[in-house]
């Protein structure tokens, strides 16, 4: 027998063409103090969802998910929130109009608004305003090489010059417009983290120089991550160079805003706050142009979960999760730190059971002290916080074992039966599941789920059994349908009328003595495999009565199957 | 007028419970040199998407995706593969004597198998390595105080016994059934982040004790972030400190594990390599226990885009992506670094213009110069490297300006039509969108898509055109359909038999004397709002002769929808 030597490395060249790409050039800051800093309070949160987050979205907001968004982020607790663009967006106008005349605002929000340094435009963007009782103007312009380079083709002079003269812009049209208000400014040199670091000082520096910030006067200077372009530790290097050199440093609050391009974006944030920031720019659950500003609620929870105050309120993250992604229309990840759908679960049995041992032994503490567990300091394997601290639960999902390995509720019905149940129908055979497991104790093997599942939602046939489908539909008609149903194990011909065949069917079965009082609330069908002579499933969610709950129906036609996934719907009421 | 004063923070305390959680205790170790280091080279990798990955899919891989997964990983150039816990699974047994007995590792690959310390599962894990030309096995036990004192109920004096009885244990029997094998040997003190540092340290000294580590005889010290409990910077003095206690240094392999419950495990595994760190464990697109382990796509990709060679292919990252979702059944996120659908897309005009002059100018340099635009450096406003050089465009996805803001060809039809296309339906309509800019120039309005979309799937009518449908089903009968149908302007009776009405109607078609020759592949449906009265949107994927195209069909009625859909893509056919 021989022994591996791994130390000299095996792998071989990948032929990508790395000799188009150059190190980022790290700053020389060798005694940098960052590194033994430890961050011991929340910082100043700014929220850019409506801005920076809404820019970068497939659907953006409407109207109507916009101020759903705003009452979102009041709600957790946000007290800086960047509502938009009001000069590059009609629709950004109008909002925040719509906020200052409806007085959305609380007397502790300050919004702030998103401006670049033309006067046009800075005084469109103060307009936007008249009326609020306290706001922020963002001005930015871009400083970097590159930019001066290929898009504006001007010197650096020129560039600071922008800045300059925006911020005489800014102080000149909130004089004339918003002398009721109370204004704060943050200027933001663009792509802070591609400029050289000189540069960025001496612009904020003649910024601040225009706006004289002092005593009961800040200035907001941000510092952009807006493309992440090297290892986080860099951008703490970067922040603790500029402050160190800023003038005026106790007026200023220094606010970060980075992206994820590199998936470090937390992290340079945490980096970057040891190196002295004050404020943070970012996005719930990391929205924002291409990979994303930072996510608020992973810094957020971060901290709570290091005993710091978030000064947010995350105690219901399930609710937070359902409204951004109803917002923004684009889902969380199941991974995603603190409130992904897997992040609370174990699948490998040791996991398992070490959880168990450690809740167990808090329960054993808080017995013999006395006290509830939430008043007991949480230590338990494998979960960083107690899911109960978020509204979540460590058993919300029931995970099977199966001969195959490891397995759950939906492998079991997705890999062995094909079946794509919809969220929402998913979690609520879950708790049918934990019912029975709860009830009737141990582990469930993948025949039993099935048998569950199969009983609750397929074999149900009373009240309700379908025995043949008559349909008649043509171009300008409302449809027609005729079944034959046993009710109560008696077979009757119901009719029906309506715009398609399961509108048709519900007016038949509510025409029925029983008054089971359907209504549908939505439907999901599938092909359990491709090929028109498939088996088709449908899902179909129903109010009957003040029950809302779902019915499935498997069936060759698509037709029947939902007809059949109603029927399982009123049967289980 | 007066001026914001936020320097002192307004936000109030969130009533969160932060009493149970306590700051992780910071590593003494001022003369931390990590700070200064850069990354210079790509570290050894391994993969454990076959075994940490595995282990946490809600969908566990079957034996085939395995295969795949391993397929893939070899092809990227991983030469090192975790490939399960053969010891507590049957399948990942049977996995890994397939490997062998097939003769699926090529030569210079290295699988490694995770036991834990037990010597009936030392055996059985070695068992499964007969005949394999070269592995690595990988032991761990835990030595974290929470799991000494809830798990275990054991001092630190039998934990240590158990990884040096369990060290033992491996040499004994590789020696017994391993004679032909080259053998390497991983420890992993487990949850080393929450493990006193000396302790971790003693262990392992004793581990290489047995091992005894030389020339050509490599130990690999595996230390992993089982749970994330810190600041990324805290791994990294973790992982120094425990480097500098060391001996036999120079023939130990100092390894990384990270999983991401703080969002930083990037971070976290850079900042470490920064200390010293010569080897990562990690996933493709991060999957693993709750958050995930770390991401080996963003941290190949990093290094790429400073220029250094990760040594791993990611030429085709939509490959890997499709691949690894096919084999976890689990998404990859829009905004995931690199490899999400977001990712090379500029929504804001500001962005798209700095681009587009950032790209002319690239062109113009390689014009002057003579040659092509992949031989220059990279370098454009807001895409950190080249999509094309992952196989990517820029151009990709069409975006269009509408009134309300910006849009998208997604947006557009989801927001303002309500459907909601399956991803390669928009995948096609998007192409067919961008053939229409591109001939026709400029951008693209919201009602010019609408448009393009009714014209393309909605109002194609020849050489079909549906008048009628009548359709019977019962109990145990195949279904009969009769159509009226214009076929190329006459309007003519059809009738068919299938399973489902789909599949008599494309019985009926088929019989039509024009062989159109229709296979339906695929097929999705939704309703446009909720409510039985409903449209019905069908979406039909269909191999029409050697064509494979989508059409869409709209109804009342869901069995008319599709039956439309098949003609709509007949028609286009």
């Amino acid at each position: 027998m021989t022994h591996l030597s791994n130390t000299h490395n095996d792998q071989r060249g990948s032929g990508m063409p790395i000799a188009r790409y150059r190190p980022f050039p790290p700053v020389d800051l060798p005694d940098r103090t960052w590194p033994s800093a430890t961050i011991t309070h929340a910082p100043r949160w700014l929220s850019t969802d409506l801005r920076d987050g809404n820019q970068a979205l497939i659907d953006p907001m409407t109207p109507a998910r916009k101020m759903t968004m705003f009452d979102l982020l009041v709600r957790m607790g946000y007290k800086e929130i960047e509502v938009g663009f009001p000069s590059a967006s009609e629709t950004d106008f109008a909002f925040v109009r719509q906020l200052i005349e409806q007085d959305r605002i609380p007397d502790d929000v300050t919004i702030s608004v998103l401006t670049q340094a033309r006067e046009d435009l800075i005084e469109r963007s103060v307009q936007s305003l008249v009326g609020v009782p306290r706001a922020n103007i963002h001005l930015y312009n871009a400083l970097a090489p590159l930019f001066r380079r290929v898009v504006f083709h001007a010197g650096r002079d020129e560039i600071k010059d922008i800045a300059v003269r925006g911020t005489q812009l800014v102080m000149k049209h909130t004089e004339n417009y918003l002398d009721a208000t109370v204004i704060g400014y943050e200027y933001s040199p663009e792509i802070f983290t591609g400029t050289e670091l000189p540069f960025s000082v001496e612009v904020c520096e003649a910024v601040s120089d225009v706006w004289q910030p002092d005593d009961g006067r800040e200035i907001i200077l941000n510092l952009p991550a807006t493309v992440e372009m090297a290892t986080p530790n860099v951008y703490a290097d970067q922040i603790e160079w500029f402050s160190r050199q800023l003038t005026r440093r106790e007026h200023t609050a220094i606010s970060l805003h980075p992206h994820n391009d590199r998936g470090t974006a937390v992290a340079a944030t945490e980096l970057a706050m040891m190196a002295g920031a004050d404020r943070v720019e970012g996005c719930l659950f990391g929205h924002g142009e291409r990979t994303g500003n930072v996510c608020l609620v992973t810094l957020g929870m971060n901290l709570f979960s290091q005993g710091i105050d978030p000064m947010i309120d995350f105690s219901d993250i399930d609710e937070v999760r359902r409204t951004v992604e109803y917002c923004t229309q684009l889902p969380v990840h199941p991974r995603h730190p603190y409130a992904g759908d897997l992040v609370y679960t174990a699948f490998s049995g040791s996991h398992q059971d070490a959880i168990k041992k450690g809740l167990e032994d808090l329960d054993k503490q808080a017995s013999d002290q006395g006290v509830p567990v939430s008043d007991l300091p949480w230590e338990a394997p494998y979960l960083p916080i107690d899911p109960k601290d978020v509204g979540r639960t460590y058993e919300a999902v029931i995970r099977v074992n199966s001969q195959s390995g490891k397995g759950g509720v939906a492998y079991i019905l997705k890999a062995e039966h094909k079946l794509d149940l919809p969220r929402r129908a998913q979690i609520e055979f879950s708790r049918v599941v934990q019912h029975r497991t709860d009830t009737e104790g141990g582990e469930m093997a993948p025949e039993e789920i099935w048998s569950v599942f199969s009983a609750e939602y397929l074999h149900r046939e009373t009240p309700l059994k379908l025995n043949s489908v008559h349909t008649s539909s043509a171009a300008g008609e409302k449809d027609r349908l005729s079944v034959n149903v046993y009710v109560e194990g008696e077979l009757q011909t119901l009719t029906g009328e309506g715009n398609g065949p399961i509108a048709a069917f519900v007016d038949a079965i509510n025409g029925l003595p029983q008054d089971f009082d359907v209504r549908v609330l939505d439907y999901h069908e599938h092909a359990l495999s491709a090929g028109g002579d498939a088996i088709a499933a449908a899902y179909v969610e129903c109010a009957v009565g003040d029950q809302v709950l779902w019915g499935v129906g498997l069936d060759a036609n698509i037709v029947t199957a939902s007809l059949k996934a109603v029927i399982s719907a009123v049967n289980r009421a």
